[in-house]
């Protein structure tokens, strides 16, 4: 009886939970996709029986040439589905390294999310899903039962830009009940990205809970600003509200952010428990938050001991125009001389960003300014940046 | 030159950022859906050169009767997008209420979400997009330009489980700064929900903002916990990490959430700055929420002033054992004898819990139990329990 009336009333319930919940339950009822399977191959299933075909596409496949404007260049690969029983597509993929990875469905020409998988990311104004396989390096990038850090979505004034902004915060397990003061890692975000990018799509959170829980990495606090001085917060979380992203934002490498950056450090020195010096402070970004690193930590020369540069967008100095970006290679011989403790740039082998980045090391080397150089496979992607991260934040404090 | 550069910059950042974004680029240029007009009509449109057939199914459509196992039930209405040129379906709808609405496409019989809107929510195991027609009582759940709170995802230590579990907590404007004690709402998920869905699915963080911004709500902290007592987070947040989610979750109503809810509020009073007395604290939740709401202020008879049933799962007596569920008429009189200030019940009348509802409110009469009631149009949905939130809150504290 007691069983009944719970079957009934959950079955009632799903009825009526928005309605979509009943549709999802017949439709997709015991696809499970992706599985991934105990020796790491992953078996992705769609129910479609009217389809005349189903494609994966996803970075765990050998990347494909893409013809482009600017010449050939790697694209993500795709695999055909095979329709079995019932209408249920499925492709069993190789062996699969470990690493967090994206994909979606072709199906009869049209893109699709998977609907048996409701785990996303945006990036830009584009939702791919994702999965993660373990027993490797991508084992920094899950949830495991360990002592958590906590994460803070709060509103900062910044007088330098006349608004209130969003900004995210990760302060280290125990934060909150310890007296300590902690050091502070700025992580800044590239374009087409905002305050949720490094969360979402590089797993930020998860990375420092498990570092810190190895002992590989001090704790600190993480400070992930928005980078896109019109916006307040992040598309569908700022007073704009709900709008279509776009990849190219007005004013994001003009220097208006880098010459207000002081706004966020004043707002994270008065209001969390932190070490206020130059030992105690680092700054790291991706593509234009490599760019937003290079001219922040030189802008403000003596402020930071710690650069990250993860595939950086170093644009040639002649484009950059402006007080920010005026008198560069004096303030970077002065951030030089007033010294620090790690200059680290990264960048894969393939990143269309790897000459640029090549330039910039050779002007280094040129004026004798100390630094680390790691040069890792491939592109110009989060799963590089996911793994510079992990590198970078056992090099701090 | 300047702009040149930066033009093949982003383009070529563009290609490389995941190599989805490039698709998405090509796939959905210039194609805006939602388009919300003016007048609050809505255009959805779809680029599918190839399909034969495209459908619209949302809750701002007519429902439709469905059939189910208990029998006809409201579901969300269809529409059929019309082929224009390029390939683009459009279909536009009369003009709409204020609302926040879900709605997904289906193509050629083919469930999708639409690639031009990446707002999506996620509910039980089911992706749907939303959008927000503005100008009436959904102006509550936009993002304003007022002071913001803050929303933590902290980790708690619950000794009654045994484990450390996610839990949300939003804080009001101005808590960082302020040296006031505030009081507290806990705020409780449905079945097949988590520590993300009033967020989400809610706007919480949304109608607290704007509600304590017009002075109809007083500056509360919202406490919004995990109700599934097997998870220590929620899908793909907890350890557990990423699998299907399902809707029926074991030990969700078994008495070991309501009987260990005494690990949060010591969680919340002695990490926040809280009045911890009853007359600052407030308990509310929504169907299965609304269970725990019921049987938590009961089971701890003198600790809650407030009290919110929106669509509660009302269980028959009979089918609750356990510690927590017995004496069930014995606790809710003592409940009642050791007074509060407001008992409130909401439920839609199309809800399948209505009459489960009323059979409790001639109970509550009869016992002469003081208690408040408000009853809505519509069945079992997050369009009443946001309004129900927006209409309690202002009655706290």
């Amino acid at each position: 009886m007691k069983n009944h009336l719970l079957t009934t009333l959950f079955f009632l319930a799903t009825i009526g939970f928005t309605s979509y919940a009943q549709e999802a339950l017949f439709r997709a009822q015991n696809i499970i996709s992706p599985e991934i399977h105990e020796d790491n191959s992953v078996t992705f299933r769609l129910h479609a029986p009217n389809a005349t075909a189903v494609q994966v596409t996803g970075d765990f496949l050998p990347s494909v040439k893409m013809e482009t404007p600017m010449g050939l260049m790697d694209g993500p690969g795709k695999a055909e589905l095979k329709k079995g029983e019932n209408g249920v597509w499925e492709f069993k993929t190789p062996v699969l390294d470990s690493g967090l990875y994206n994909y979606s469905f072709t199906i009869d020409g049209f893109s699709s999310i998977d609907p048996g998988n409701p785990f996303l990311i945006r990036d830009v104004a584009s939702v791919t899903n994702i999965f993660i396989v373990g027993g490797g390096h991508a084992d920094l990038f899950m949830t495991n039962d360990i002592p958590h850090g906590t994460v803070a979505r709060r509103w900062y004034d910044s007088p330098g830009l006349g608004m209130d902004r969003r900004i995210t915060i990760y302060t280290p397990p125990g934060y909150e009940i310890s007296t300590e003061k902690y050091p502070v890692l700025y992580l800044l975000h590239g374009a087409g990205g905002d305050e949720e990018a490094w969360l979402a799509l590089g797993r930020t959170a998860q990375i420092m809970d498990n570092l810190i829980a190895q002992g590989k990495a001090k704790p600190m606090i993480v400070v992930m600003p928005n980078g896109n001085v019109i916006q307040d917060g992040a598309p569908g979380e700022g007073s704009k509200n709900f709008y279509k992203p776009q990849f190219m934002i007005p004013k994001t490498m003009d220097g208006t952010y880098e010459g207000t950056f002081e706004d966020i450090i004043k707002f994270v020195e008065s209001n969390y428990r932190v070490k206020a010096d130059k030992a105690s402070r680092a700054i790291a970004g991706l593509s234009m938050g490599g760019f937003h690193t290079l001219h922040i930590s030189r802008y403000y020369p003596n402020t930071f001991d710690y650069m990250g540069l993860f595939s950086a967008a170093i644009m040639p100095r002649e484009d950059a125009t402006g007080k920010v970006y005026s008198n560069f290679d004096e303030t970077l011989k002065a951030q030089m001389d007033n010294g620090y403790k790690l200059y680290w740039i990264a960048i894969g082998n393939r990143d269309f960003l790897y000459k640029a980045n090549q330039e910039y090391l050779e002007k280094l080397k040129g004026m004798g300014m100390p630094h680390d150089y790691v040069e890792s496979e491939g592109g110009h992607t989060w799963k590089n940046w996911r793994v510079y991260l992990s590198q970078f934040a056992p090099l701090l404090f």
